[in-house]
């Protein structure tokens, strides 16, 4: 993980929260914002019908969908305040079906940079009380400054 | 694109809509089976409060859930009839926010194989009848045979 | 493929195959630029065993060395003279033994960007006169200015 | 990282080093293989000119060759002695130039399978005694039996 993990903006907790509750796709996922540090992000989320695939389990675009957004959170943090983050790409592995009741999203900043911060991301399936890694992603984020259309 | 695209399964078509019809994950993004052929399959989904990030554009995540399950339906029109398929890992690059009121994905395989398929997927943004290619996928796929709860 | 293909700096063929000559990379590779335009580049090596994994095939790795560069100089026709370019990420896949005796690596713009671009690569393997798609890459590139060690 | 990496074939260091010796690529880029273990591989080399990109850092193609292979030998060491190992993909972040002395190239199993083993890869560069994180790898490798031409 990163060492120089200080934000330039004191007050990026608030920010990135304001952010997350404009966010309809997570209201979809029933995602919360669990955890919250400089160059971390967890997000978690209960087990849903609507958000399956074909054999029950969690749909991998959906397990996708929150770590993607773990992990942009992560680089969020260490971002300026006026700033926005644009995923540029990210890869996903998915190592085991996504049975559980409950999932966690963990995002965490590996290299923070002025234009361009890289963020890994693990998501655990909690099912019955014992936890399971399922993916892991490495996703490549964009600080935005000075577009309007573009902030937090 | 690859050259011998015979499907083994003469019935894949309605094998494939079967198992988008099982996805809670395709009801919730509003996503229909557009177009299937032997190793190309297209979903198509309007614009949705639900499935926004926080511009308003398709969340990222979404995209990547449509695109990953064309990739893999593309893949599985070439799989026998009792064939499941799993996606293994996907890469996605994000070229242009997601923004529109309807969206094309677009999955073709790329390279079949006995046990690994590579798909690749086009995602476009249909804004007011012009067309935007929006991100492109690669997805390695896996034929899971003799797994009860891994199929189709 | 991309549509605004203009390159600004009107000696970038120039330019790029100044920069190819100075990679010791290249060099050992045995590669040679076989073809340079805008938004395009393909780089042409024989087999050598210098190259090789344990099979005799040449490494996934030397693929994956030529590949780059042919999608990083495909990118690079397209930046300003005083640019330098950097690949931030890449992703392979590897559909079939890299087994021939010459190979072509093509790599081709599909979103050209101010400060990020991003470039598709095919790999072929020409063996005794037959041509086989061996890879396929997606890159990610940046523009860099104002930096003295990083141009060309 | 995984917790059952007991390996399968107790003679697996012979096998791996045996393997390693008959890589051309691996004698080009000067490698060693430095560390050994069930799920583990750490790949060493030095900075040679034949090496480098255009400004004298190594070159990433070579970076990503020796990681790719730190990657694939421990996959290896968790297989049956019959089995051989193959690469399906690959995607790397460059995190920083690959500028020093030397390099260390380390491979880690993050989920074993019998059929499918994902890797992941850290690149250091060692720098006037001061080591830097410059790269990041996940590989997904294939166990491949009973086919001849694929072995170790």
């Amino acid at each position: 993980m990163a060492d120089r993990l200080v934000p330039p903006d004191p007050a990026f907790a608030e920010r990135v929260r304001a952010s997350f509750a404009r966010q309809g796709a997570m209201q979809t996922l029933g995602a919360t914002l669990a955890e919250l540090a400089p160059g971390r992000a967890v997000i978690a989320l209960p087990w849903q019908q609507s958000l399956t695939q074909q054999h029950g389990f969690l749909h991998a675009g959906m397990v996708a969908a929150a770590l993607d957004s773990a992990c942009g959170y992560a680089a969020s943090t260490l971002m300026p305040a006026d700033a926005g983050v644009l995923t540029i790409e990210y890869k996903i592995n998915l190592l085991a079906p996504a049975a559980g009741q409950r999932f966690r999203m963990e995002g965490a900043v590996l290299k923070p940079g002025r234009t361009i911060t890289v963020s890994e991301g693990r998501a655990f399936a909690i099912d019955n009380g014992s936890e399971k890694l399922v993916a892991t992603m490495t996703a490549t984020l964009m600080t935005i400054t000075g577009r309007e259309n573009i902030r937090h």
